[in-house]
C-alpha cells in the first residue's frame, strides 16, 4: 500500500452488494460461544476485575474482530470450529485490554455509551484489568503452535507502536498522509489483519491464501477506523453512543482533520492545536469540516480501501464464508454508527 | 502453607551455609545471554519505547527471577541452554512489565536509585511499555508447548491479582496475616514459584519434582518478600537505591506493618491509615518498629520460609544447580539491600 495514495482521489467504483447476506448470522453460533468464552475467562478470583471486565465486555460492542475471524475461518473451510472460536475470543480479549488502557491515556469520561471503566473504577483497577485480559488472550493463544503465539504478539506490539506513535502526533499538525496511515495501521488495522490471517491459518489454508487474508484484513481495518473517523465528525450522537468530536477534543489526528490540515484550513488547525478548545471550537472546527468536503473526500478514502479488501476475497470460490466477509465489508465501511 | 502460622513463632533454626558460593558465578555465561535478549526485544520500531525499556532494564536489578530459572533448570540436569534462557528472560520481563505499572500505580518518583520511568516518561508512554515488556514475555513462552504458556499466563494472572488485592488492604488496618501471606503469595512469590517449576519442567524433570521446584520457589519467594518489607523499615538509603518508608507513604501493608497492627500499636497504625502522612509521622512509625520485636518477628518468618525452601531442595542429588540454590536462599534472605 502507498501511502502518498491518500493525498490522490479516492475510490469511485462502489462496492459490489451483499447487502442481503448477514455476516453475523452466519456465524451466530459460533459468536454465541465465543461470548461464553469471554464470560468465563474473564472470572477471576478477585471480584473487582471480574466487575471492571464485565462492565466493558458486557457493556456491548460490536465483535467485529471476532466476526472475521470466525468468517475467515469459514471462508477457508476450516474444520474445528472450537479452534475459531478460541482465536475470536482471544482478538476481543486484545482489543477489550486496549480499550481499557485507551481510555486511561485519554481519560475517558464514556466508553460504549456508558461511564468508562477508567471513570467508574479508578486509575489502579483498570490499568490491572486490561493486563489480565492481555494475558488471557494470550491463554488462548498459547493453544496453537508458536506461528499463532508470534502472530498474536506481533499484533499486539503493533497496537502498543501505533499509540505511541499517535502520541507523538497528539495536537501536531505537521501530521501526513503517510503518518495517518502508519498509524491506523498499527493501531486498528493489525488486529484485523491478524484476525483474518490467523482464521485462514488455522483453517490450514496455504500460505499465499494466509496473506491474501492477512491483507483483506489490513484493508478493512483501514476502511473501518477511516470511516469512524468521519463518524466523529457527522455522526449521530444517540447512535454512537458517545459524542461528537472527541479526536478533537483528544487531540488526535483523524483522517478529517489530518485532509484539513493538508488543506490548510486555518480553524481545524487552530483547534487540533490547542491545548484546551472549548466545546464551541470544537463545534466550530466540525461544522468547517462537515461544510467542507474532507469527509467526501474521506468516506471515498474508505471505499477505496474496502474494495481493496474485497477484492482479495473475490478470487476464493463461491462461499458462505467469502459471502459473509464480501457483507461484513459493506457494514463496516457503509455505517451510521 | 498456613497461613496462621505467622501468628506463632518463627524460625529457630538457621540456613546451612552457602556462602562459599556464588549462585550468580555459576550461571554468569547464561546470564549474559538473558541480558542479551533482554536487549535485542526490547528494540521496537518506537525508539520511546525502547528508551523506557532501556531505563528500566539497563538500569539496574538483581536479575533474581531469571537465576531461579537457570539454576533450577541446572539442579534438574536440563540439557539445550538455550530453552532455560528464553524461560528465564520472559521471567525477566514479566518482572520489568510489572515494574512499570506498578510506578503508575503508586505514583513512584524513584526506581532502583534513578527517577522512575512514570516520572521521567509519563504515563501514557510507561503504560503501553508495560504492555510492550508483557507481550515480548509471551513471545518467549510461546516458543514452547502450552503448558508453558498456560503456566506464564497464571502466573501473570496472580500478579495482577495480587494488585488489586494488595489495593483493598491500602491503607486498611483490618488486614489479617493471612491477607499479608495471599498478597505476597500472588504479588512476588507466584513469579519465583513459576520461574522455578518452569526451569524445572523444561529440564524434563518429572511431574513430583517440578512440584517440589514449585514450592522451593514459592517459599523463596514469600522469604524474600518478608526481607524486603524488613529493609523498608531498617535498611539504608545509600543500599537500597530508594528511600525507607516507602510502604507507609503508599499504605501497603507490609510484614512489619501487619505484626504492628496485630499487636495493636497506636502510632503505627495511625501513620499506616493515614491518607497524607507527614515524613515526621513516618519516622515515628519507623522508629517505633525498628524500636520494638516486630523486625525480629519479621526476619524470623523470612527465614522460616527459607528454610521451608532449602528443605524442598536437600533431596535433590548434590550438583552445582543445588548449590547454587541454596546460597541464592542465603543471599535473599540474609541481605542489606
Amino acid at each position: 500500500m502507498d501511502p502518498q495514495d491518500l493525498l490522490t482521489d479516492g475510490a469511485e467504483e462502489s462496492l459490489s452488494s451483499s447487502n442481503h447476506v448477514d455476516p453475523y448470522s452466519l456465524v451466530a453460533r459460533q459468536l454465541q460461544r465465543v461470548e461464553e468464552k469471554l464470560a468465563d475467562c474473564t472470572r477471576s478470583r478477585e471480584s473487582e476485575i471480574t466487575d471492571i471486565a464485565s462492565h466493558l465486555i458486557r457493556g456491548g460492542g460490536k465483535r467485529i474482530r471476532p466476526v472475521i475471524t470466525l468468517l475467515t475461518f469459514e471462508a477457508f473451510h476450516g474444520g474445528r470450529e472450537q479452534d475459531a472460536v478460541d482465536i475470536a475470543t482471544a482478538m476481543e480479549l486484545i482489543h477489550a485490554a486496549t480499550l481499557l488502557h485507551d481510555d486511561i491515556i485519554d481519560g475517558a469520561e464514556f466508553r460504549r455509551g456508558k461511564q468508562s471503566a477508567y471513570k467508574r473504577y479508578g486509575l489502579t483497577r483498570t490499568l490491572v484489568t486490561g493486563d489480565f485480559l492481555f494475558i488471557k488472550a494470550f491463554e488462548f493463544a498459547g493453544k496453537f503452535d508458536e506461528t499463532v503465539v508470534q502472530w498474536t504478539a506481533d499484533a499486539c506490539t503493533s497496537l502498543t507502536e501505533g499509540e505511541i506513535l499517535q502520541g507523538s502526533f497528539n495536537r501536531n499538525r505537521t501530521v501526513t498522509a503517510e503518518d495517518y496511515l502508519h498509524i491506523v495501521e498499527r493501531k486498528t488495522a493489525s488486529l484485523f489483519q491478524t484476525g483474518a490471517k490467523l482464521g485462514a491459518y488455522i483453517a490450514g489454508a496455504p500460505s499465499e491464501q494466509v496473506e491474501m487474508a492477512a491483507s483483506f484484513g489490513l484493508n478493512l481495518g483501514i476502511a473501518f477506523q477511516m470511516m469512524d473517523d468521519v463518524l466523529d465528525v457527522v455522526g449521530r450522537r444517540d447512535l454512537l453512543g458517545k459524542s461528537t468530536g472527541m479526536d478533537l477534543r483528544d487531540g488526535n489526528p483523524s483522517l478529517p482533520i489530518v485532509l484539513s490540515l493538508l488543506d490548510g484550513h486555518r480553524t481545524v488547525s487552530q483547534v487540533f492545536q490547542s491545548q484546551t478548545p472549548t466545546e464551541n471550537d470544537i463545534q466550530r472546527a466540525l461544522d468547517a469540516m462537515g461544510n467542507g468536503t474532507v469527509i467526501e473526500r474521506a468516506r471515498s478514502f474508505s471505499r477505496k480501501y474496502a474494495l481493496k479488501a474485497s477484492r482479495e476475497i473475490e478470487r476464493l470460490p463461491e462461499c458462505m464464508g467469502r459471502d459473509g466477509l464480501r457483507a461484513l465489508v459493506g457494514l463496516l465501511t457503509d455505517r451510521h454508527s
